[in-house]
């Protein structure tokens, strides 16, 4: 699998692993492990998390599976996430979901997902969601002091607009290293509204969630998903593909971006139908009969 | 109360007095001089106008009440705005609103402030609304001579987007030092479409007009205004504050981008009520209800 | 005419003439060489084509025409467009509308207009539509092998937003010398989305395609162009216009942005008509009261 560089010293792989359902999953540690294992085999070594997963209880899953096999961790590349507060069992002061991207709330989410992952350095650290109170000059120190520490090596954001990524890095000395964005076949909006252009212009790679949108793609019953269906299955015959959620990793991974999107499965079948889309080749003019589909519209 | 720097020789109180509605105070000169010093007094020192408030006679009737007592003048700021061509009975000849960025148009009309409001110097001069024929050389220009002949000590602009501010600041040589836009916990595009992103990212101190969403606030029953209603009750007793209109200032004052609320009103209790909610200290969580009071949803 | 510099070694003139529907003019190669030298006449030199134009037929009767008057070429600017595949009787194997950037599609199109227009340079070749799938660092390369070899001077695009142009340009060397977008009074879009802002603000001269809004302006039965048709009319009395078209001219070439809107039509007299609302003077009110009428309400 070609990787993707983010910074001169870091890596990732094309096709990223999520933990998002990870607490859905219900694997044993050992079987976990082996999950993992299984990942990196194919090539699949960057694991996306956030905090906030499962109700604060996926990065803790994870690393209890790590702890069993601590020599993993030097093949693999942990992102996670902070910046939202959640209403939750484990904090049942809060009232409303908001968002805290404050100094305090920055470092101390950062140190507790290191405990939570057992490990002693995240990757990639984004900010999950833009806070409408965001100081940047917070921020910034907050990432100074992470990075200091050796406690985190890059930073990055998720669901960000071209404006607040460039007001952010206006403030913060290191490269935010990427933007991790919804993008999908179903699910067009940031190829259109200047998002990924932006990344391009600036090099940033950009890490996908929700390629197979949500699942709906598999059962939708919207005019969309039965037109978009249609195409892919067609174009599926035509090319090879084995199954719809391979022609829509496929979709992504013709774009020049370097798109990475994250796999959220927990079965090691469908991780590597991911990674076999990487061998597919879809012309541009299947690609944009897929585009077209999906808008139920030709471009001008 | 904190200042905000504007240029290195100027800053503005963060609190602002508008005088938009001056002619309908019906105050003689002498109250109105009371008025301005009991503001300058409680720190509110920056005072907000526009060539075209009262149909043309705002600036005239305040700069009557400041010939009384010219010392003021060292102690306040005066903004004043142009741009924007009125029917008027003033201008029977003018059919339809309009704008005018023309240079002649825009040292004329800063003329006309100075002798209306009996002034040598305007500190800030705003072009009032994106002019859709505006010429940036020609913009740059007017500046220029106005500040030369040190008639105007620095330029804004009021209800420019990003690609407008951008756009004439290449043109201009001295930096536009201020956007003046609409925002209030009822009208939050501007935090939304990059507008407030693009100021932070440029340093630009933003003036805020119409932060009690025009009075609606108080009275409107719409679904939006009943539920903002509730929760800033709500979170008034909680923090005490005084009043909604207090609430409504300290959620502007909440964010880090030293917003600078304008206050419209001609009663000095509810100045003082805005520059006491300067003191109340609303938490991340409180100001997330009070926005998602406002948009009827929870951030995602 | 006033022309406009697009580099320092090329001029446009201010009115464009287009050749999107020559196919359907029905003009000898003799007729046409006389248009285009009436053309010449007036001053509006700069040409616009595209390969597709006409099902793929139009730059080859253009070519035609030029080739029996080769010292015509010194004379005029040629602009043409790639990049998009329109199924087509030429194109059998097409099924979908579909945008082609690539490196070889770029070059191969650039030469097969060569080949049809009959000559050894194309002035501007423009990239005709934003394709989703464009690889800058591709597109940067066929850029450079077309001007190296002298067969395209200059690039540009074609319905490209800010982010786009400013993504490509990143990679892109040479610079990207006009963006052809749609304006018209009927049609402001470009003017209120930053559009004409990023350009004005970045010095590139803009092509303006459908002027007259695709011709609606003239027989368009909705309440906005009933609106604006009473009020183009009566300036037109009042500044002493020939024709409808004029004033839709006029309220284009009244804007700073150096705006060379592309003229359709194969009668001489239309494009006469164009050239001469060059000579008309509009007020900065008469120009806001075609634009509200077109919206339907005042500026604020």
């Amino acid at each position: 699998m070609n990787n993707v560089n983010i910074t001169e010293e870091l890596s990732f792989s094309r096709i990223i692993q999520g933990f998002w359902r990870l607490a859905d999953w219900k694997m044993t540690n050992a079987e976990l492990v082996t999950f993992m294992e299984q990942c990196i085999e194919v090539g699949v070594t960057t694991f996306d998390h956030a905090d906030i997963y499962g109700d604060y209880t996926c990065e803790r899953i994870f690393g209890e599976a790590l702890s069993l096999k601590p020599s993993l961790r030097d093949e693999i590349q942990i992102v996670t996430k902070c910046g939202i507060k959640l209403p939750s069992v484990n904090y049942p002061d809060r009232k409303v979901i908001h968002y805290d991207s404050s100094k305090p709330h920055i470092i101390e989410s950062a140190e507790q997902s290191l405990r939570n992952l057992q490990t002693d350095y995240i990757d990639v650290l984004l900010l999950h969601r833009p806070d409408y109170l965001m100081d940047p000059e917070e921020i910034a120190e907050a990432f100074s002091v992470l990075k200091k520490d050796g406690k985190v090596r890059s930073f990055g954001v998720s669901n960000f607009t071209p404006s607040q990524v460039a007001m952010l890095q206006s403030y913060v000395d290191a490269p935010l290293v990427t933007n991790q964005i919804e993008l999908s076949a179903m699910r067009t909006d940031n190829m259109e509204n200047g998002t990924l252009d932006f990344m391009m212009q600036h090099r940033m790679a950009p890490m996908i969630w929700s390629p197979l949108a949500g699942g709906r793609i598999f059962h939708e019953q919207t005019e969309q998903a039965i037109r978009l269906r249609t195409t892919l299955e067609r174009i599926g015959a035509e090319i090879g593909a084995q199954s719809l959620d391979q022609l829509m990793y496929a979709w992504l991974l013709r774009h020049p971006a370097n798109l990475m999107p994250i796999c959220g499965t927990g079965k090691m079948e469908r991780v590597k139908s991911a990674v076999d889309a990487l061998k597919l080749h879809m012309s541009q003019e299947q690609w944009y009969d897929v585009l077209e589909s999906s808008k139920g519209y030709h471009v001008p």
